[in-house]
């Protein structure tokens, strides 16, 4: 009996329909990634498993996808007791290659190895699939695209406002509404210091983060059983009350941590930022929030984090400033910044609102109809004139019945349908169908090209 | 001491040079798929080893890449000896998932799995990258992209026209001067039964193939070698002496085969195919060759392989038609006609010719220098118009010293600077450098943005 086929668990299948909607995403990120001086890289799929075990804790080094060593395997396993040694100790054996978790990590590995090739400040995009290992669930894939940006080679805030500038672009074009959520690490850091715990800024982060969920009062009995002082807590009370418009939440987190010096530094920066977009006149909404603390241990400066306004989704775009990406690889102090749009739920989001240009749907403009040789001898002529023009068009190969022909112009959403029959061929004419209201006339080839574009 | 990193052997980064030009050949590619009428799929890079195994031969079973399972696969191996145990039974132990060795097979698990959701004919184009464990080798890797257009569900040879025309354009818009090579795996069948030895099929058209490098004495001696009757290579001699034009070719060639009907059917779609070809009138050298025999088992009708001109090189396009695509996967009987695009080839050869057109090469038209705090202010004010304008530009993220910034712009290539200091503030005006001849203007915003344009 012949296999049934099918794909791996948590892998995608995409067919036309989703691939013009997927390349609709992809294509406009990558024109505003060029508008913007980013060149792209792509880097393989298959990374050395010492440039990624260690990059993503110990449960990221399970969800590593690790590939066989080629060749006989079975014999780097001889004379050891598969029952006592740690699973990853095996698989050292016998695997040396992975594929890449996250486009960050190669990007790293790509600076280093190429130092001397590249200049700096360095803009890359990279748009390539990645693997994990994960327990496959609704819009969790184990392969999925990431969409990367990133400067890397210079502090100045300039990059910040030109990547928040670049993300306020492409969801204009995609003509999705956002909020832009912006924080600081350092003002993270100057907020622990300043209660006096400066080793509990993750919990305190994660209460924050809370508040419009379970409100003032809850948050303070989460503080305390996270064991933060009771004076501590008293401390943190301005921070958690602050509100109003942008302006004036910089404002009060300046007052607050003007004792602190990383804390100011961070307002600072925070402040250099939104001003720098303001000049510029985004049309995102751009709201400061001392809570948002994506990747805590990967940031050290400034966090972006993108909303869609009117679907309910988790974040779409994020990303941030880091200052040593490449340490890990002994090329220390590289700092940069970067971002990173979320592909699938960008997707899903445009089918939510149904945001989809009718450019990101049908592929075939025209479809010519098959009567036979010698009307496919005088179509296929006329087929290369509207190619020619630009049109994407096909003739149905086959002399099936009329019937068939219009079905598949139907199913497949082709707009026109173009005849030579014997009338045609007699008058050197060919006869445009528009299928969206069924009118149909007998026109030169360049009226008809010209209808159709 | 910190790792040096590196790829796997075989593999390949690619710099933002090297993807400019890449993307400048799939993009052309993929305009000219798009405008034949052909949708894109992908399919994920992780196929079930089960609908992988056994498709390429035994020897492409073992250049499979096969991915470890998660979990404890030590597991999977308790109580079994290593040693007196296959290779192939202890992987599929603990391996059941491998890379997709080309776009092929997983198109064709592709259509059986989605039969029911798909239009017939089925028109689709696929480029993606594919895995094979290969020794690597000057040309040869173990990651490379496919680029593939197949349309099934058709026998009509307008399908091959369709293609054969799709090949000439493509290489048109390259620029690359092509001979496309055709032939017919009836004809090579017809000419087997003709001299007798239909077994000997693969023997005869090896020789055959040899006749221009090694003339036809030394192709009857290696005949006879391979065990050809000396009658039944008198018969072939007439074969191997046709020459002339393409359709003295398909004369001589069908006065040889008229007895023999697969011949002469083969003939016949050949003069069909040609016919249709030259009812177009394409670009491209068109050639009969009847030692043209690119994957025999696979292909059953038209062969075609394209040769370019003016750089000694392999074939950098091949394709043809078959006709049981799905049958290993149970759906037996769907024919069609598949051309395949070798990008890396295509790469050298574009490289050996300088074929690259100035938009192949660099990505930013305009760097804004970086003289501090206001001059940045009103420049990126600039820098977005210059942008809204179309116009790729960045701006140079720190007041670095005017002689750093000048040598970002000439190392990356970027053809224009623009200058906003103190003089151009006051006068509201910026300074247009053009890097290619040194000359340089102030000029409003607009004239600035018009002449880069």
């Amino acid at each position: 009996m012949a296999q049934k086929p099918s794909i791996p668990k948590g892998t995608r299948d995409f067919g036309p329909v989703e691939m013009a909607r997927r390349n609709y995403i992809f294509d406009t990120i990558r024109e505003v990634f060029k508008l913007y001086g980013f060149s792209q890289i792509e880097t393989p799929a298959m990374e050395n498993l010492s440039t990624l075990m260690g990059k993503y804790g110990e449960e990221g080094d399970k969800l590593l996808f690790k590939i066989l060593n080629s060749g006989n395997w079975p014999a780097s396993l001889e004379n050891i007791d598969l029952q006592s040694e740690s699973i990853g100790h095996l698989t050292s054996k016998i695997s040396e290659k992975g594929l890449r978790y996250d486009l960050t990590v190669p990007f790293a590995r790509f600076v280093v190895q190429h130092r001397n090739e590249l200049t700096m400040p360095f803009k890359r995009y990279q748009i390539q699939p990645v693997w994990r290992a994960d327990r496959p669930q609704k819009g969790r894939y184990r392969e999925f695209y990431q969409c990367d940006a990133d400067v890397v080679g210079s502090d100045s805030l300039i990059n910040e406002i030109e990547l928040i500038s670049l993300i306020d672009e492409v969801f204009s074009r995609l003509g999705i509404n956002i909020t832009i959520k912006l924080n600081n690490r350092k003002v993270l850091s100057g907020i622990a210091e300043l209660v006096g715990q400066p080793d509990k800024l993750i919990d305190i982060t994660v209460a924050i983060d809370k508040i419009d969920k379970i409100g003032i009062e809850n948050v303070k009995a989460e503080l305390s059983e996270r064991g933060i002082s009771e004076e501590s807590i008293e401390r943190l009370i301005p921070i958690l009350e602050i509100n109003g418009s942008t302006q004036e939440r910089i404002a009060a987190l300046s007052e607050i941590l003007k004792e602190v010096e990383t804390g100011a530094k961070g307002v600072a920066e925070l402040e250099e930022v939104i001003s720098g977009i303001n000049n510029l006149g985004l049309k995102a909404n751009i709201e400061l929030d001392v809570s948002l603390a994506r990747g805590l241990n990967y940031y050290t400066g400034t966090i972006i984090e993108v909303k869609a306004k009117d679907v309910a989704i988790g974040s779409i775009t994020g990303g941030g400033r880091y200052d040593n990406l490449t340490g890990v690889f002994g090329m220390p102090g590289l700092s940069g910044v970067g971002i990173s749009f979320g592909a699938d739920r960008i997707y899903d989001v445009l089918n939510a609102l149904d945001l989809y240009p009718d450019s990101a749907s049908a592929t075939t403009r025209v479809m010519f109809t098959n009567f036979g040789k010698s009307e496919a001898d005088v179509s296929m002529k006329y087929l290369k004139l509207f190619r020619e023009a630009g049109i994407s068009a096909e003739i149905y190969p086959d002399a099936a019945k009329m019937k068939k022909q219009m079905q598949r112009a139907n199913d497949l959403a082709i707009p026109f349908v173009a005849i030579v029959g014997e009338e045609e061929m007699k008058q050197g004419l060919v006869t445009l169908k528009n299928m969206a209201d069924g009118s149909q006339k007998m026109l030169t080839v360049d009226d008809a090209i010209a209808m159709v574009k």
